[in-house]
């Protein structure tokens, strides 16, 4: 197994084949192994670091998750929220790239509403850059978290049969998901209206169904996609009733699982409509180990990009 | 003495008994000793350990306090801002409080709108819970380092003649400081418009006084409360000019204080309305010290809540 | 040589004589130094320090920089920005300035919209105050990294010809770099358009030009100031055209300066405006290298006014 990632960027889960995932999780596995004997919750590792979290949308979660992940890793960390910034100035990515290159910026970790941003940032600068969400395009450590959580769970990924329910259009962590659970192994299914399934869908590693009830009962995880409220009144969108209806997981639909079989759902949630309460709050759900696991994964990520060309 | 508080979190004045109380402002004293001695002005107590500000109004005073107390306990400090989180995106207070429990956040400060929520964040969550202010309801570090401030001046706090002035009804500073002084020992006089006092007020522990004339001569200490502008124009309150006439401290109305009584706020002030400039500026003002004895208050909360739980 | 600058303030560039300004500029190349051979890329210099970053301007890429200058030398940094704080519920700066020094601010770097402000914010407070920019006065740091740019690129800056050019009249940057550059032997000529160049220019110690072409031909660095676009529309404004045609730098007019002539600029950059694309990007351009820069003089600034007083 090799110790290092192929790429050094994580721009989307096509940079990481069945060993460089497989080395994502085993690290993060034993960050949380060697953290857990530990008074002091932290590693020197990155000691002198400088991360950034350079964020163009809201994500309050996900740089959170980044920024604990960073310090626990012993790193210093920059929040650089574009709002307000000289980019509303007019200046461009590319100078805004490479004004943190000259600061010494050791990771970029970025979130942007264009798909492709963070892959064009790759190419201005010396550091890593981690892609935490762009556009309708992919968000990779939330793939990897999920990868984690149901290894974790379920005690492995080889021929695990998983259905990712939802508007998978609009969805990065849709296509990151598809892509990284197919490296490792997974079999997915993708349910969702036919007006929210992408053009060119034939052509990705998935089975397609428009009946949740009808998958059910041979999945081990359903993965519930956020219902994001501003498309809720678009033409390609049901009704918020008849989403809810046919797509939402309640407690009799949960009830078609398999004993063992896990709920999942990126966050956050909009209880009752994509997912009843019950349900979310149930101990089949992993909704809540989900965001512990993203903090883990992303101090493997950080780890394995930034910790080895001290 | 005991050498922890009764309560895993601190969400109200109440939660302290007079030894938990003592406790607080003994280590605060004894932080201020440790510091004063140290070339370096940290301590190693809390290192590895996370504290979350999870602030849903704003306040830049209370959280830079709050910000400087963990991270001079070498703790590791999230800013959590509520505007443009995924709060706003319809979480739920308790989506928030599990997210960030399952992020490992040893301490959550909290900041609300509400009465109450930083109780119900309480419910949730593992870790220490501190109020930093909810809604009109309680505040009770700010109570704590009045204390600790009157200590500190006057030597004692059990039977000490408190005067609080001011909005009485919408204040959370008030609220707290009842409680903790009465829990300590001292004597407290309100003297508010009798549209400002809260129904009920009969069975606080206190002295209530329409004239502030009247019960100067004989207080130890008169504590003036913020106005709030955006309540200036209610119909239960006075004009400003008349406000300021009968419940303002100017020169003349400070002239009526014992030599040693002291002057208090909480800040942010606004000079010439419920408090002169050169009665904020004068040497009986302690304005500027219960500033600095809020972050030491706050260290010792924090010392004594995630310090001993490694 | 001194081993500590006269003034316990970075106001602005006048605070500097020679010696002081030759002083940060040498601590700033040791520092270089002492990082380059070092595995982690810190020092400790600042440890249990806080420096506040006190901004009532936006301003993301000074914050940072000087947000990275403290944490690499182990500081605690609190960052402050006025919008929605008690400033804006009527604090005085007054306040807020005694505020962050009871609670322990060590330096206090601010940012203003107010010419001076930084002055009378050095009058209240025990520690020390640098000028992170005030309206259009000073931003004696930019004048720093500019000089230590030149430094390194050129060998010397006594006897420089620097050609600084663009709206000068409301240019902080420009102010700082005349005044230090001055002191420290360079020979700066002011291009501009009569009306962007301010009453009193006589007194400066500079040449005045209005014709850039004809004065390329002997400049060591060209300084290209940048357009603020709030003011393109102002009648003292050309038009955005018209500026562009006689003060902006393409790469014809860049043909007129001798091989080793450097560009700078400020940043953020209006490419296409004040200087071409492929101006900035081309090989005499000192743009990314100046932000480097700035994070090695704003560190040699907080070791040289915080480090002696522990």
């Amino acid at each position: 197994m090799p110790d290092a990632l192929r790429h050094k960027h994580l721009l989307e889960a096509a940079d990481l084949d069945l060993d460089d995932a497989t080395l994502v999780l085993d690290t993060a596995a034993q960050i949380e192994s060697a953290l857990a004997g530990r008074e002091v919750k932290k590693l020197p590792t990155l000691r002198g670091r400088t991360v950034v979290n350079l964020f163009f949308e809201d994500s309050t979660r996900t740089r959170i998750s980044f920024e604990l992940a960073a310090k626990r890793l012993s790193a210093d960390v920059i929040n650089f929220s574009a709002k307000g910034s000289s980019v509303s100035k007019g200046e461009s990515l590319k100078d805004t790239a490479l004004t943190l290159e000259a600061m010494g910026a050791d990771g970029i970790v970025v979130r942007h509403s264009a798909s492709g941003a963070p892959h064009r940032l790759a190419t201005w600068v010396a550091g890593s850059v981690v892609n935490a969400g762009d556009g309708t395009h992919e968000h990779p450590t939330q793939a990897l978290l999920d990868a984690f959580t149901i290894r974790k769970r379920l005690g492995r990924l080889e021929g695990v049969r998983v259905v990712i329910t939802g508007d998978v259009l609009h969805s990065r962590v849709a296509r990151s998901n598809v892509r990284l659970l197919h490296t490792l192994g997974a079999e997915v299914t993708l349910v969702a209206p036919p007006t929210l399934l992408p053009v060119g869908i034939g052509s990705w590693p998935v089975t397609v169904s428009y009946d949740l009830d009808a998958v059910l009962p041979t999945a081990d995880v359903v993965m519930m996609l956020r219902v994001q409220a501003e498309r809720m009144n678009a033409s390609f969108f049901p009704s918020a009733r008849e989403y809810s209806r046919r797509y939402g997981l309640d407690a009799d639909r949960m009830a078609r699982l398999a004993d063992d079989a896990i709920v999942m759902h990126p966050g956050p949630m909009v209880r009752g409509m994509e997912i009843a309460a019950d349900v979310a709050d149930s101990a089949r759900s992993t909704i809540v180990e989900q965001v512990g696991n993203g903090v883990s994964v992303r101090m493997a990520v950080l780890y394995l990009l930034l910790g080895g060309n001290a």
